[in-house]
């Protein structure tokens, strides 16, 4: 249990007006209490939940089949309600645990962008007094200044993307196809301590040009453009790394953009500091695409941690003024270059007090990497 | 776009008195398309819908930035709405959908244990003549039964797991660790052509008797007995297989319980056919192990495709007759064994018109596999 964690959303919670806190995503749940629920990231409905009140304290609801695990990764004396998947109780459980808190009547905050309509319902009939009211944005914006825990484990995540694309790379060659690629990368990632991973990229050639695409058969060949990322996790935690290569010759004018892409790079890393704003920063690159003449993408950084995603977004959305401690994704990067192939740079990078680290620094990055 | 699956959602929503049903979850929307938005499983707010009238007409709803490979992954002709995600649009262009098809007072099944409560009430504001109402049971009934495109998609995942858990049993020795374990199980299901995973077990030693968890730096020793299970994935299905192994000596008691275990998956094999009762084949699994005085769980057996479980289950629950075309992960298992390790076989099923197929037939089963 995190008690820096629920110390913020004690804060928060009064801040607010609030008597209670229900973390119902994997993500809360796992900033609550420093681990995931192993299956709840796989079926939405073995929910497990971190209930944490007013005075800070805190209790869980586990599924029957997963009540061992967390039990024993919770401190001693953790109370953990546990519901039975079969019996399809869980809002029961949860309803019998706010009611045997006093909180029947309560003000209680859940993440209404999580909870499925039809358990909402379940709820509310269950407690008729309490009033849900929506705290996905509280909870969203404590997560977005990380704590040294946390910076420490996307810091290792990081490298352990950066170094696993790198090294994916000097393993094929023409004739290797996708997934000898994917393979070599997840390898990688398994190796050095990644618990799991998402969205694992491999784009390669004609199929460079399409965004989140997964590992084919296809055989690379002299030429080739090739994007390649992943999301390593541990704990619950990712970080996201993305390097593009050629293999062997790069086609006409693939250097040339790949310069444009590093200078943007570095146009961002010198931008991003405490108090920058995230829209100038987003005005700043749609500036830079525009004088290269290439299209623009609909962000070119997010908070990341505990989602792929998180607050906050440099986009045009939002003017956000950037913090120590935040942790983002920064990815400028160009799907259709208009010469039948995409690129893409991502990279990791903590605020710090006075300006930035760039967490995935294991490749340098300012020469597009060519794969003999 | 499926024609077969969406004659049968027609079908089930003339049943039911329904004028249209959405498809909002990831498996719901890849049963209609034959494919997965790609960041939709990953970000819960990238929301794909597939929209089917009770006319048979089709059209899809999804987000600006996955839009272009959708409409690659589409027939042409396609209609197809895009959100924007910044402009967090998704159910009002829903609604304008709905209200361009006349549905604006319809009565409308959607994903009630999907879609999130919030959305739900943007929704219903947006169109208030609308009637929405619960579908999941209706979408789960139809997934039972495979098309024999599904089928030749499970059978072959189940071998690549089989195989690749196999293979990276071979690979390893005392002295290894869980992460090398893993990152040859990972090469080995990508090597074979899957796209993605979910749920790798790697629970070995002491470890072995948790339910659902991942790798870690635990190194093999001599007489550890080992779970190692995984689910790969190709456009969006899943198969499941568990294999267990002992590094070297296995522990006093270990090729007993086995036999057992495998008793139990050769009396399941015997009893899965077209009409046999879930419940009846459950039953028949805890007299097995009541006799065995080995602790129950609380299914045995579960569909599965689109979803890591799916109805229906041999639990205790329901009481199902068993159909062909069902394909059935069982899994007889022993957490905590009594002797400080757990021991796990799980594999795959096809019911057949008269009996049942094994799917994940590479490893034979009948010894506990010794890792030299």
């Amino acid at each position: 249990m995190r008690r820096d964690v629920i110390a913020g959303q004690v804060r928060a919670m009064k801040d607010a007006g609030l008597d209670a806190l229900i973390s119902i995503s994997p993500e809360n749940f796992a900033y609550v209490t420093g681990f995931l629920s192993p299956t709840q990231p796989l079926m939405r409905w073995r929910h497990a939940m971190a209930l944490v009140m007013a005075d800070g304290t805190v209790a869980l609801v586990a599924v029957d089949m997963e009540a061992s695990t967390i039990r024993a990764k919770s401190p001693p004396g953790t109370k953990i309600a546990v519901w039975h998947e079969f019996k399809f109780d869980a809002m029961s459980v949860l309803a019998g645990l706010l009611r045997e808190h006093g909180l029947g009547q309560a003000r209680i905050g859940i993440e209404m962008d999580y909870l499925p309509a039809g358990d909402l319902t379940t709820l509310s009939k269950l407690l008729p007094q309490a009033r849900f009211t929506a705290a996905q944005a509280l909870l969203a914006r404590l997560r977005e200044i990380k704590t040294s825990e946390e910076i420490d484990i996307l810091r290792r995540l990081s490298r352990i993307a950066d170094k696993a694309i790198t090294d994916a790379y000097r393993s094929v060659r023409a004739g290797s196809s996708e997934m000898e690629l994917a393979a070599a990368l997840t390898r990688g990632i398994y190796e050095q301590g990644a618990e799991y991973f998402k969205l694992m990229i491999v784009a390669t050639g004609e199929r460079s040009v399409f965004p989140n695409v997964g590992p084919t058969g296809r055989v690379l060949k002299e030429g080739d453009v090739c994007r390649v990322e992943i999301f390593p996790m541990i704990s619950g935690y990712h970080a996201g790394v993305c390097r593009t290569a050629a293999i062997g010759m790069p086609p006409p004018q693939a250097e040339r953009i790949w310069a444009n892409l590093t200078a943007c790079k570095s146009m961002l890393l010198d931008a991003i500091k405490p108090g920058a704003s995230s829209r100038a920063i987003y005005d700043l690159y749609l500036k830079k695409v525009g004088e290269l003449g290439l299209p623009p993408i609909s962000f070119v950084g997010d908070g990341i941690g505990l989602h792929l995603h998180e607050d906050p977004y440099l986009g045009p959305t939002e003017d956000r003024a950037l913090e120590a401690g935040m942790v983002l994704g920064i990815e400028p990067l160009i799907y259709e270059t208009g010469h039948g192939f995409g690129m893409q740079n991502k990279d990791m990078v903590l605020v710090t007090s006075r300006g930035c680290e760039l967490l995935s620094n294991h490749l340098d990055t300012d020469k597009l990497l060519i794969v003999e």
